[in-house]
């Protein structure tokens, strides 16, 4: 969406500990498609801090209904993931010279996540402004878009099949078997599966890695 | 400060890079010396993202007049470096259940940082509350206690001999001499000397590594 609006794209990745760290190859293959000017790959701390079962010896839940889904903070969690994703993604910017960053956040049809809501973006944003040598000179605003933010997973699958994405290349499950295949039993599998058949359009599944 | 108001302390500390890595090995002592409950050091990967004297191939500014280090934003900023680290912070903060976070930022006799300011502060408590799981559920309030930030250098000399603080296993200086002493020409090396002089308190230096 952002290439479509005319925006020169450098993507940003992170290495956190998550157990889908397959995603991080995806994400490669998703910026080489889209003819990103840098891909930066970042390693995190996360997993010395924990408390999430993405990032420590906590179990995936697996097989949950869509309304269970949304209906609380699930310990996939990961305590100030976004918080810490966007403060690189801020310093990063600031080096190059950036006025957006995009995020894919997703506040419909989503894991009830703190950090996925429009209202937080909105106090990063205003955060972000005070934080930075840009915004204190007032030579710049940075704006953050999560154009993702208010569309079911129907809509996102619609609008890039519209787009062209090549589906093949992205990836959503948080714990992959061990010969690399989504799960479709965690909760973005099956929210994941929810958006493609509300789209009406076949999921092609990944590729081999 | 957090101590003689009653907290039970964990610390936190970042290797991002920095060429004063000896700052690293101050903060273990300093830990220790307060019989902290956790110390925790995060490697953080800014020498990636770059843009200041202080992570990237960039001299360090020498022997600049107290005036002139107040006057603009130097080259040793380090772009949203105070708010990655308010991040892990965060994050910390979370998965252990602190309701504060207290952080030495300083906004008198300072090197004009904007993420060092009042405003900009205030501005990161707001999204934090907005950003977490407890946030959200209302169940705690996260502050963010920056008790330095109005004080000037004597001050907090002062503040801190009062305290019994040992100065000898502090660490300011921004680039150290290759057999590990203070450079005394560096701007964090002036206002150090600055607030010791003012403070009327010799300053002990460091002891050896």
């Amino acid at each position: 969406m952002a290439k479509a609006e005319g925006y020169e794209l450098y993507a940003l990745t992170f290495r956190y500990g998550q157990r889908h760290a397959r995603e991080v190859e995806s994400a490669k293959r998703i910026a080489a498609a889209l003819g990103v000017v840098q891909h930066l790959i970042l390693d995190l701390g996360l997993r010395q801090i924990g408390g999430s079962a993405l990032t420590a010896e906590i179990p995936v839940p697996k097989g949950r209904g869509v309304e269970e889904i949304g209906a609380g903070i699930p310990i996939t969690y990961v305590p100030a993931r976004n918080t810490i994703f966007l403060s690189y993604a801020l310093a990063w910017a600031e080096v190059i010279g950036s006025e957006a960053i995009v995020l894919g956040v997703n506040a419909i049809d989503y894991s009830g996540y703190p950090d996925c809501r429009p209202e937080y973006i909105a106090a990063f944003e205003q955060m972000a402004n005070l934080a930075t040598q840009a915004g204190v000179e007032g030579r710049s605003k940075l704006t953050i878009h999560t154009p993702l933010i208010h569309l079911t997973k129907a809509e996102i699958i619609r609008r890039g099949a519209v787009l062209g994405v090549d589906f093949q290349l992205t990836w959503s499950c948080y714990d992959p078997t061990p010969d690399g295949q989504p799960c479709r039993a965690c909760d973005s599998c099956i929210l994941r599966a929810k958006g493609f058949a509300e789209a009406g359009i076949p999921d092609p599944g990944p590729t081999a890695s």
